[in-house]
């Protein structure tokens, strides 16, 4: 199977049918629009895939399905989201049955939980499921910070294999690249935003929702990345900066996500890769004037025409 | 089946073996010891309850523990914690399936919601199971506090039966209480320690985790506070904030619960109503000093002969 | 002198003309307003009377007019708030030359701040001026909460002389006073609308901005409490409550501030008592209906005949 | 008079003496330290200056004595830091009379404040003083940030000449960059550790409070960055963080400011360019251990011989 070693590996939306169920056709279609554009590795079950809202049976067909359609050629990342140990390590173990590369886990949230709680956290995850684990820092949902320190400590004792960093603290995802004192260790960015800024420190790899709608400008930001053309990634970071304007058309009264995620659908059916932009409940629906914000949004990015 | 009205319903302790698997025999007795004592209710699977830790087949398992040891004589509410919607639903319908009388959910957390999509979450899940509904209002673990507007008109519509509220905002709690217009509408405090100035500004009940330990107190504090004589109620009440303060014997790097949950379940141990003080994983167990804390507060609370 | 012996000690408003100068008539028929309803005591240069906003030479005018007028009938207290231990200390001595009874501080703010730190604050200034000093709690604005033992510990070796709960946190409230031993130590509310609860749990005072326009109101709930008579303070705390909510006539983007002391400002220009509605910049004036709605809630108070 | 076009302009420490006066030769010295490293300009009164511990007399003398100095070779920033607009304006006349030749304001602080406040606040006080005014964007002592729409739109209006930025978030000051609409805007960044990518990112000036100690490394590191050798500048950013842990020598309980300010000043002491390394009340002093350790930070660093 595909190793990890990073690149640009989007974290998957979810399709889902009007009704809410899962929309298999429109994944696998997504699967492939990904896999053919080149990504690196696919992350399934993340917070653009709405994991908060799946239930489990649904996290677990997605994750046959995108692991199915990948056969190997990729490695899948599978989140395994939930408010402690216990609950994760059932997570996680579901996860491995069903074709995970490597795990992607948060510190415990909703229960209260101390530094050295979360240390002890992550280790029994490892020692529970025999599969590389990355510690996901998104203080916005977990209401805790990873300290670097937790992290190198992780690493250097071989817990964790990597970090998916989205706290959008560019200062201690670098102490982390500073200290980690482990080779193998990878970091991502969880930032649409900040992309070539992270690659710039060190980073590894891109996380990026936005990378669904627009998977070729992540891998040609990465590509120049790569090739020490930081004024061209730069470009390619300054283009998408536009584009994933289109995650505020929501204006009334609704969450982040609602306008988020239900953005990165309004795209991916207008762009012709899933059937149907419907989210989880209880998102509000994007109306037919924010649709046509993000469809704005895709023509002046090049992705469309008009 | 018991109908729901108020008075005392401890949040229960989930007794657990050493290496972590449901202690049935223990829950048995600690449901018969707050039985025996009087309580008005029961609440399983809630914070205090370790709901946060627990993996699904444990927690039904502690529903159908409880419901059938009560077996009709007091209402039997079940907390169904998770993330969003979807989710929550699926927890209510097992509770549902397993013998609960009344359902307690909180916001949606870890996902990002707004008080439009929060109303929606409660509304949908009330059409979902056909058992009445509390709110849990609980802004320390949820990081969103439900608006009393919120609660007013979820309460005006019938989705909502009540509100457990952990938010400790007293002026808010009297704001519901002045706002909701529906004589069945129940609000519990989930406070130990202003469990009379709830009762005061007219709660109609009590969910408190010190109850475990002392249901007496609380059942003394009741009978008190509906009699209208508020000086013995407050005397009751100084005794259990005093008693209280034995959720603060972790003084090492430990998380809040660790230390609370540690107690409880130290205390549960040391009055002989459960066999084993050992809480969920990831949290930090108490030491013999910090146990021996424990016996010390219950000694002065009268609860142990020295 | 009067002594500071609790009961209701308005925070005044800060009359101010149109070019936002001292209104000095319209400050001391305002002081004459509240000392003819029969208060206890005067605060100035507190939060509601704009503090924060006005320059030095405004603070040092206000606290000699209401000193002059008050000429000893009430002791009058100033708050001297500053973002750190040297400025309040010049504060404090600028107001002990006008004639303040007693100090009101905060802990620092702007500058991080340890509790330790915050102890040595109080005890500094406490040294240089020689007026009692009563803390300020007000994390809204300060952004730390006073720990109740730190409260206890600055009362037990005579700092302080008094606390002023802004803090809405009755439980914490409620620990002050069970912990301070000193029978001389007084707590006031800042709250206005959970006053009668906390006069309840053995506060002695209460600081009310809605005082300016109903002193009458806050003193018939004061004397009903005192005379152990919680029925009647519920009742007048009631009407105060549904009365607070002129507080919110400001619907348009503004501060919470200028909503609030402009609702104060309106209703007191309205009952006859000062000239003129104008705040402090930056702060959003009322419009014509804001200033209708207000004089709708006095009216359905009994302050104003339609 | 020299004129504001970006480099690297420090947050001067304020020596005091041990009876905390302002010790005049200890300033004028450092001053000379810094001209002579050839920094691009000084700023007075900010964090650093330990602005919000300073009465109003040592802010203007601080300013003078370093305005004498410099005497027109750079500008000289003056930091007018107070709550709400009428005391800005206030500090800001000050300044403009002693000789500051910009000045540099936060939002309203201790007093809630909405954006369209915010925008409002600095027209009043660009209109009051005739002087180049920069916004201090810290909300980690103001507790509001400025959005990026905000200072864009103070940029195009000509309110604003530039902004310091002690927010540490870069995504928004990327957004910053990206959107006013003004070549003579400048963006400061006040981080001693994201200094070279902030300037990647296309910020005009560092405002580092390790630049007391390190004016040279700085320099160096803005002298690489305008070279476009980005190599050269992540090596001596990459000395400097690991020089910025002496800010981290504090490990009693004290504030972050306690340990950090008496860092800077226990390291000026130690260079020889201050005589004592007294801070404000109510900071915690260093003691020895605390000294030795900032000692062999610059030992490390290259700063001192051992």
């Amino acid at each position: 199977m595909a190793k990890l070693t990073g690149g640009v590996i989007p974290p998957m939306c979810t399709p889902l049918t009007p009704p809410r169920e899962l929309d298999v056709p429109s994944l696998e279609k997504l699967t492939g629009h990904l896999l053919d554009a080149g990504v690196h590795g696919l992350f399934v079950t993340g917070s653009t895939g709405e994991v908060g809202y799946l239930p489990d049976a649904t996290r677990h067909r997605v994750l046959e399905v995108v692991a199915g359609v990948a056969a190997g050629a990729v490695p899948v990342l599978a989140g395994v989201i939930d408010t402690a140990t216990p609950r994760v390590i059932e997570q996680a173990r579901a996860a491995a049955r069903r074709g995970a590369a490597a795990l992607v886990a948060t510190a415990p949230f909703y229960v209260p939980t101390h530094q050295v709680e979360i240390r002890s956290h992550f280790r029994q995850i490892r020692a529970a499921v025999d599969l590389p684990l990355l510690a996901y820092d998104i203080p916005v949902s977990v209401h805790t910070k990873l300290a670097p320190e937790t992290v190198a400590e992780l690493a250097a004792d071989g817990t964790l294999s990597g970090l998916k960093d989205s706290s959008g603290d560019l200062d201690e995802q670098r102490a982390v690249l500073e200290t980690v004192d482990n080779a193998e260790f990878l970091v991502f960015s969880g930032s649409e935003t900040m992309a070539d800024t992270s690659l710039g420190l060190g980073a590894h790899g891109l996380v990026p929702g936005l990378g669904n709608a627009d998977p070729h400008g992540y891998l040609r930001l990465h590509r120049a990345a790569t090739a020490g053309d930081w004024t061209q990634a730069a470009a390619e970071q300054a283009r998408l900066r536009r584009l994933f304007r289109l995650t505020q058309v929501g204006s009334r009264p609704m969450s982040r996500y609602s306008s988020a995620i239900g953005a990165f659908k309004a795209a991916l059916v207008q762009l012709g890769v899933i059937e149907h932009g419907t989210t989880s409940e209880p998102m509000i629906a994007l109306d037919e004037t924010e649709r046509a914000a993000v469809r704005r949004h895709l023509v002046e990015a090049g992705l469309l025409q008009e």
